[in-house]
Formats: C-alpha cells, sequence, structure tokens
C-alpha cells in the first residue's frame, strides 16, 4: 500500500518505519513544524511538507498521528474522497474524521514508543476498527502486514483500553521515576531496583497480578506501613501516595 | 557453610534452594507451623521442626526469614552464642537479632519472591551489613557465593532500599491488578497489556524513568484526562488515584 503519514512523534516514527520495512512504501509526511516532517522523511527517504494543501492525493491510506486534539482538527482541512484515513488515539472517537472521508478508520498499537528505543513491532497489539466493510478490511490487511495481535474494537473499548494502559504503563513509570528520586536523595542508585523491576513485569507475565502481589500492604504489615510512612515525613505528595495505594491494596485483599 | 532457615515462605523458599545449589548445606528448617517446615525441608532433603529449643546447635549460620515483626520475637528465645544469625527483611533493624548472639547481621535480597515462580538469584541485588568484622566477612562469603551484585549498606540506607522497592514494585503491581480489573469489567482481556508491561519495565533498564515517561499527564493533555475521569465516575477509589498520580506527573515536569 502507499501510505502518508500525518505527524511525526514517537508513534508516527515507529510506525511508519515499520510499514516500510514490511514492504509499504510511505510516500510523505506532513507534520506542522517543519523539521519534524524533515526527520522522519528522511529516515524513510520520502517526500515532506509542512502545508496541509500540499499533501499528494496519490495515497492509499493515510496515517493522522498527532496529539488527540489536533486529529479533528486536521480531518477538517482534509478532503480525501474515497480514501481511507484512519487515527492512531486511543481515546479519540473515529468519527472525528468524517469531515476528511466516508472511509474512516483507527490503528490503535497498544505500546509505549520513545523515539530513542528500538521495538519489535510485531509484537505490539494492534486495535483496529473502519467505519464500513471495505476500510476495515484495508485496515485489517494493513496491520496484519505488520503486527502478530490485530483485534478489532470499538471506539468504547479503546477508550478502555487506553485508560488501563495509562494505569499500567504511564503511571507505573512515573512509581520508578518517585523511587529514583528516593533513592537519589539518599545518594543510592536507581541500578538497585533494576532487577526488581523487570522481575515485576515478567511475573505478570504468567500469574495473575492478584496473585503476585506482595509486600507490607498485602500482608497488611502495619508496623512497616507507619515506619515507611515517618520515613517520608519530609516528602507529603509521597506520603499520601503511599497512604492511598497501600490502602487500596489492604482493601483489595479484604 | 552449614545453615539453619528460620521460616519457609518465599523469601525463606528462594534462599533455602539457592545455598543448597551454591554447595552450602541446609541442615534444618524452622518454622513455626509444622507443616511449612515439612514442605521446605522436603525440597531440601534436611531435617525440620516447630520447637524452637530443638534447632540445632550445629549450623555455621542462621538465617530468619520471617514476618517482620516476629524476627525479634525469634531473635529473644535463641542462644546461639558464637554463631552467626541474620534475618533478610529491609525494614527490620539489625540489632533486633542481638539477644541471639553479638555476631548480628543483615542479607536482603531486593526482590520480589513467589513460590511457584523460578528465579534467577545470581541477578538479584543482595544488601548485607554485620555487627563485627568476622561476621561481616561470613555473610559477604555467603551472599557472594549465591549472587553477583552484593554491596554493603547500612539498616538506614536498606530501609530507603526497601521503602522504594515498595514504590516500584508493590505499588506497579497493584496498578496492574487495578488495570485487570478495569478491562474484565468490560470483558477485556489483561493479555492485551501484557507487551506493553515488559516493555514499560524494559525501558528504564536503559532509558532514565523521567525521560521514559509517556501519556496524558506527561503531555499535560487535559482533554485526555477529563476523558478518563469520566470513565471513572463509578468507581471513585480509581478516580482518586488516577486524579492523585497524573497531578504528580504533571508536577514532576513543571
Amino acid at each position: 500500500m502507499k501510505i502518508v503519514f500525518l505527524g511525526s512523534g514517537n508513534v508516527a516514527t515507529h510506525l511508519a518505519c515499520t510499514v516500510q520495512e514490511a514492504g509499504h512504501k510511505v510516500l510523505q509526511i506532513f507534520n506542522h513544524r517543519l523539521n519534524g516532517a524533515v526527520e522522519l522523511a528522511g529516515k524513510l527517504n520520502c517526500a515532506f511538507t509542512d502545508k496541509i494543501n500540499e499533501i499528494t492525493d496519490q495515497a492509499d491510506v493515510y496515517i493522522i498521528s498527532v496529539k488527540d486534539d489536533a486529529i479533528g482538527i486536521i480531518a477538517q482541512q482534509l478532503n480525501l474522497k474515497d480514501k481511507v484515513v484512519v487515527h492512531t488515539a486511543g481515546s479519540v472517537d473515529m468519527n472525528v474524521l468524517l469531515p476528511a472521508t466516508p472511509n474512516v478508520g483507527v490503528l490503535y498499537p497498544l505500546q509505549t514508543f520513545s523515539k530513542d528505543r528500538a521495538l519489535d513491532f510485531q509484537s505490539v497489539p494492534l486495535f483496529i476498527e473502519g467505519a464500513n466493510d471495505i476500510t476495515s478490511e484495508t485496515i485489517k490487511r494493513l496491520a496484519q502486514s505488520i503486527a502478530h495481535f490485530v483485534t478489532v474494537s470499538n471506539s468504547e473499548q479503546r477508550r478502555i483500553l487506553h485508560l488501563s494502559a495509562v494505569f499500567a504503563c504511564n503511571f507505573v513509570n512515573h512509581l520508578y521515576d518517585l523511587s529514583n528520586g528516593l533513592l537519589k536523595e539518599h545518594n543510592l542508585s536507581f541500578d538497585a531496583l533494576k532487577p526488581l523491576i523487570l522481575e515485576t513485569a515478567q511475573k505478570v507475565q504468567q500469574l495473575h497480578p492478584h496473585n503476585a502481589q506482595t509486600g507490607p500492604a498485602r500482608r497488611n504489615d502495619q508496623q512497616v506501613m507507619t515506619k515507611h510512612l515517618q520515613l517520608l515525613s519530609n516528602n507529603q505528595p509521597l506520603q499520601f501516595i503511599y497512604q492511598l495505594l497501600s490502602d487500596s491494596i489492604v482493601k483489595s485483599f479484604q
């Protein structure tokens, strides 16, 4: 398939490189900041533009991968009649694309992307949706050409997937960051936690997360929890997070 | 070395099997519930008892691996003169062992252990402490015979390590569990999150957790966060956790 990308952020970068490696042809990168478009187009050896009216009409699929609130704004400026237009966002309804074409859809990769980190895209679960059969079929073919796990899901299911990913990824990473701050404050190295962090994630690949739970709150060990809260007495926000999450664990085992 | 274990929980089980595999001899398992002692002794092919006055005096090192508040209680009932007695807890002072012997210490493995999950103990960071040089040397030799990363640290540092591990492991696992609950409520499978969970943990093996942060709070995307809070309107505890952690992320990037 011939593809145009609108956006050049983390998701666009990983996805564009992956589709090109899978044998599709990326014709052009559009980005409202030109240097973003230039950078990604350089990786793909394709055309680029920062002007929406210069977007080529020669592609089969247009993939919009920009900030959530910009998706609808861009779609309103597109006129792509019989083309397929998809976005890649977890929490945006498919229908915001309808000003551009009736052939709208979604290709949502449930993963965390950073530009400076390689990733095996084949193992990224893709959740897809299409407004009509032909569009769905096109998106499905594209998705299956780049990843193993492709699931059809509607916009409501996708919102829940995205929300649960915020808990399991974004909030989790922030907890890593908070631990790092604690260790740093006491001249201890974050390296000490790395095997633990990895094992915690690996455990729930097999065990149910409820059965994998360990720690003072799991044992309702009030003595340790009180000591920990005392250790955090100079850091009220952290104390508050400790209390809230410990209470939540204790409750989940009552 | 000849070793006695007091306790037969997750840590005792992993540690006892590991020291035996490393060529040490586990002489006996003590546990206040006999069936726990029997089970672990069966794995090691050694003696067992549930009576504290039946603990053998033939070992070099006694490893107490029981609930935090039971460590001192057990130590008060031991009289092990010139032997080395250690505990394995993150948040318990070494000195609670002094009623048993002057040769007290700590061997704290910074990892999450579940009985039904195998683990490469060599990669577990061990934090050790000893009350005097000979004791420290004995603990160090034992520790280095079973793991690659052995670090001397005092009781205060160990408490901080344990506290940060609660954030990076126990709270993290609870977030996995909360995501699982959300998905289940909407008939979606936790399997969808597994690659994301693994990648989130793998990312911070290389990237600094602050630089690895992604998601709506990282972008201060109020529109998405408001939608997510609405989706959680029937679940106030979850809504509260969402708000608190999102605020904490936003603040950490200001």
